[in-house]
This record gives C-alpha cells, structure tokens and sequence, in this order.
C-alpha cells in the first residue's frame, strides 16, 4: 500500500422507504442488520479498517445510529450535514477538512459487499490512480441487465488494471441494459469513489463553483463538538443538491474507473436484499419464525409472529411490528410509494 | 306450512383448523362474524327462527358460544355431548328428547346460506316429504366438480319437487367429479335432512342398534340444568362415531332428497370464504387495514396491523394476534395442516 493517507469519507443518508417497513425514516437502511448479524454501516467500516479513520458524513437525524455503531473506530470523526445536498456537496464537506494529498475512498453506508477481498484489491487499485491525478469510480461487473443503475462505459486502458471512463450512461430502458451486458464493456456505476483531495476540489471549483463556494464557507464558520463537526447552515440551504457523477465525473477529463466483482448489491429493494442473502435449497430465506410449505424463492421475515405460507413463489414476506407487506419480486420496487412507507 | 312440529337441531362442532389462524380451537368457526357482523351460527338460528325452538347439540368446549349466542331463541335448548361422535349420535340425541311425530330440521351451524328464501322453500318440501316417511337430504347444486364433497345421484321423482336417491357417493376424484357436474343428476351433499324423528330412530335401530342402545342408555340416565340437557356419558365413549349419512342414509330404502339452489357454502376453507364474501371489482376483498396495488382476487383479514400487498393474484392473507398465515386459493385446503393449527 502507498504511503499516501487514505481517509474513507462514508456517506450515511437514505429516507427508508426502499425497505419499508423493516427500515423506516427513524431507523434507516444503513443501521440494520439486514445480512447476518452486521449492520451496513458496521460492515462498510469493516471494510475500511485498514485505511486511516473514517469520516462520517451525516445528517441530524442519523446521528444517534451513527454514534452507537461507529464504536471500535478509533478517531473516527463525523460531519453533520445541515441538511441533505446530495452527495457532492457531502463529499466537499469532507474533502476540506482534510490535506490536499489524502486520497478519499468514498463509500456509501448502504451496499453489500459480499467479497471483501475483491474491494481490497479495487481500492488499492484505484487509490493508485488517483494518486496519479485520476478521478476514478468503482465500475461493478454487471450481473443482469439493471435499469435502475447508472452504467460506465469503458474507454482506453490505465495501467494495469484502470481505464478511462468513456461514457456515463444514465439509468437505461430494459433494451438498452441488455445491450450494455452484452458489449460487455459497461459496468455499473456504484457510488464508490477515489479522489485525491485536490483534485476533487479543483473539479468542483471548476464545475459547480457555487456548492464550492458554499461548502468552503460552511466548513470556514462551522464548529467542532467532540468527534462532531458542524458546518455553519447559513447558504447552505442555496446549493442545488446535485450527485457527484453529474457535479463532477461526468465533466472531468480525468475520470477514470477499476472495474471490480465483489458481490455487490445496493440492497435497494426486498428483492435485492433477498438475493444477497443466503437461502435453502428451495430458494427460501427466513428471518423469524415461520412454516413454509411448498414454497420456492420466498423470503419471510418477522419480528415477532410466526409466518405459515403455502404454496408460493416468488413472494416476499415482511412483519414488523403494526405493519405487513407481501409483494412479489416486481412489485418490490414499488414499496416506497405506499401509502406506509411515504407516511411515516 | 303443515301443522306438524318442526324442530331444527343444529349441530356445533367442528375443530377450528381449516379457517386458522382466524378460527381457532377455542374460538371455532360458528361463532365468528365471518361474512358481515352474523356469526354463521346466529344466522343458521335465523333462518330457523320460523319454526319451533331449536335444540343444539354441541360440546362443554362450545357451551360458552354457544350461550353467549344463543340470545333471541326463545325456548331453545341445548344438549351438551358428553364427547363428540359424529352427526348420527349428536341427532339420535336430539331425537329422543323430542314427540315421535315432531320433524327434525338438521342444520350444520356453520355452513353460510346466501339465499335464504331458497332454503326456507326447500326447508318446506323437505319437511313434506318427511311427514310422508322418507329420510330427507337437501342436495345442493353442484357449481364447480369438487372433490372434498359427497354426491346424491336423483332417482326417480316423489311428488313435485323431490326424488329418491338413487346413489350416495363418497368425495369422488376430479375426473368424476367433472362426470357428475356434466350429467346433472348429482348434487352435493350438504349435510341439511328433514327426518320424522321415528322414522329415523326406527332406521337407527335397525342399522347401528349400538349407537340406538347406548344414545337412549345416556339420554335416560341424563340430568336437565337450566336450558342445557346432560346426557350421561356412561356407555358414551364406546359408540363408534359415524356420520348419518354413513349410520343411516346410505342404508334405508326411503332416502329422498330435495334439490336446492341457495348460494351455499361449508366455507371449507379460507378460499371458500374468500368465495362467500362480497369483492370489489378487481375481486378483492379486505377485512380490517389494508393497501392492495396491482391485486386481484386477494384476500385480506387482519385483526389489526396494516397488510400493503404489491403485485399478487389469487393469494389469501390473514393476520391474526401472533400468526400470519399467506397462501394460494389451492393452498387453502392444506391450512389444517399446519403447525400453528394442529398444535393450539
């Protein structure tokens, strides 16, 4: 490993209602232990162990899952959002509190990753790149021919194991997803990141002067609390939330990406979380108790009830506490617009 | 309507395990307000309210129920089974406390009957007949070719709108079911009679004269006690419990039956009450919190928790205090099986 400092810079947001009604606005995605015993963000830490204490980029609202679960993470320190600006601004936050050399590792709190030494292996990778000046995203092998992901398109090589990125392509109809699988030179875009500080900061000045300005000036009259920080909410609420895919990679000349396979999955609906899991040799998955009779790919989980099912395939069943879902694998992506999951 | 006395005796048994985790061993199915606010028993009671008061026959599990219930049946009385035996000694029972002249009205207390001026029209021709000395079976008209049924095969006609059953059939298999539908000739066996009560214990006496000698043994020996009658259970536990269909009909030379069409249902099971209920025009049906989207023919009973269902077809889903139960229309049938229904 380069002796270049790496600060994981992990980014806890999310609204709950993707995993409604296990995760709800006051205990989201991030902090549960949705795949074993492991929370998320206790896992996405894991992963960062070997790299310089994390910053945690947060809203108010998450800090007291934050705190608890950040435990054996020495020197950790943790940035308080004024409010939610999507993740350029949340990663300016960041970046200006650190020294212009670091290489930030940027990771969403929210992902699976089921082979931990595959990201190793991309994250050294890619903070040799960016050492060299790269901007560069984690291009994940594309399993299935997803249209809810944003895809990379590979260009010519770097070294040994880069590439520059050729083309964002914006989330794809179903047609264009299976031309991008069978080219085999898109990857999904997941949210993972390596910027040297400088470099980041430069492209945003250059692209987005506005959230840079704004950024710099809320670290500039924020405060420290303990591991907390506070940047100063005033202009904050004027930045446009923007990613930082369309703030900053989608613009550079410098981007670059490491194509990686590491299990990975965003968990973003119960059907997602259902194929991360492990399951029987009928395709079943339970957390509960439960009776499955004559079932194929059914996941059930309760925390509490006992679940008897008969005869399905397909289905996914969620009890939690005064609330039941039953949905099919499809209609998953559909359960933030329930009426349970908006008004919570 | 004739001058004789008509009694109906309704019959209240039954496990609680098919209609789980609704019904349960302590709270059986009679007794709930499965279609609107009428329990199935408050309704047989109405339909029976034109004739003399009824007797009950049920067991000590069912005496609270059944008394909580009983309310507006004036004269009503009730014959407590010292153990269950089938329906030919629960009406031998019945039989002895009653003139030999009196006609019996046998009403299973939990079947739900949509059309109730169709019963009462067979209820009379049925009646007639057994004031003429034949064994009568109301024969349901058979809709679909079910296999959980028995069969009555119409003979030749008595008077104008009765037969002879020329056959009884035990459940058939789905290839003969679909036989007897396209025939015409067979009706489902509902388990509703109208005997006069001496020729039904003349035919008792001669066919199972166990089950006469030890049923007169236990009414003779038994104790009154407010509206409940005791019968002695000496002697009770050695009958062998046989259906009157079996012990009787399918024996005597005078079984008729009246062939009746009243939006019948033994509501055998959640699909049959799925059936029963009223639906909305996708074909579902909720009872209790719910949020159906891309639904059809579901249904929901919940005693309290929201159910939100996404995307299913044909599925029932019942929430009741600590059990959930999902299945399909096809999987309904196996309820009973469960463990949450065999061990309560």
């Amino acid at each position: 490993m380069s002796k270049t400092t790496i600060t994981p810079i992990i980014l806890c947001g999310g609204s709950g209602t993707r995993l409604w009604p296990k995760s709800r606005a006051a205990r989201p995605k991030p902090f549960l232990p949705l795949i074993g015993d492991t929370t998320l963000f206790e896992a996405t830490l894991a992963r960062c162990a070997p790299f310089a204490p994390p910053v945690v980029v947060t809203g108010a609202a998450h800090l007291t899952h934050v705190e608890a679960q950040l435990g054996a993470a020495p020197g950790a320190s943790i940035i308080v959002e004024p409010e939610a600006k999507n993740t350029a601004a949340a990663i300016a936050l960041a970046a200006l509190r650190l020294p212009e050399e670091a290489v930030m590792l940027v990771c969403p709190s929210d992902h699976h990753i089921g082979d931990a030494a595959a990201f190793a292996e991309a994250a050294r990778a890619a903070v040799a790149l960016a050492e060299e000046g790269w901007l560069v995203s984690f291009g994940i092998e594309a399993k299935v021919p997803e249209t809810g992901f944003g895809y990379l398109k590979r260009g010519e090589a770097i070294g040994k194991s880069g590439f520059r990125v050729a083309k964002f392509v914006e989330k794809p109809d179903l047609e264009r997803a299976k031309s991008f699988l069978a080219e085999g030179i898109y990857s999904w875009n997941g949210g993972i990141f390596a910027f040297r500080v400088k470099d980041f900061l430069d492209e945003l000045e250059e692209f987005r002067p506005a959230i840079s300005v704004a950024v710099c000036k809320a670290i500039r009259d924020g405060r420290e609390q303990g591991q907390r920080f506070y940047p100063d909410p005033a202009g904050f609420a004027a930045i446009k939330g923007e990613s930082v895919d369309y703030a900053v990679m989608e613009n550079t000349a410098r981007a670059a990406m490491v194509p990686v396979d590491m299990a990975w999955s965003d968990i973003g609906n119960w059907q997602a979380l259902h194929e991360a899991r492990g399951r029987d040799a009928d395709g079943n998955s339970v957390v509960g108790p439960a009776e499955l009779v004559d079932c194929r790919n059914v996941l059930v989980e309760s925390d509490g009830p006992r679940v008897s099912v008969i005869g399905l395939e397909g289905v996914i069943i969620v009890v939690d506490g005064d609330e039941v879902l039953v949905t099919t694998a499809q209609g998953a992506q559909q359960v933030g617009k329930l009426s349970g999951a908006q008004n919570q």
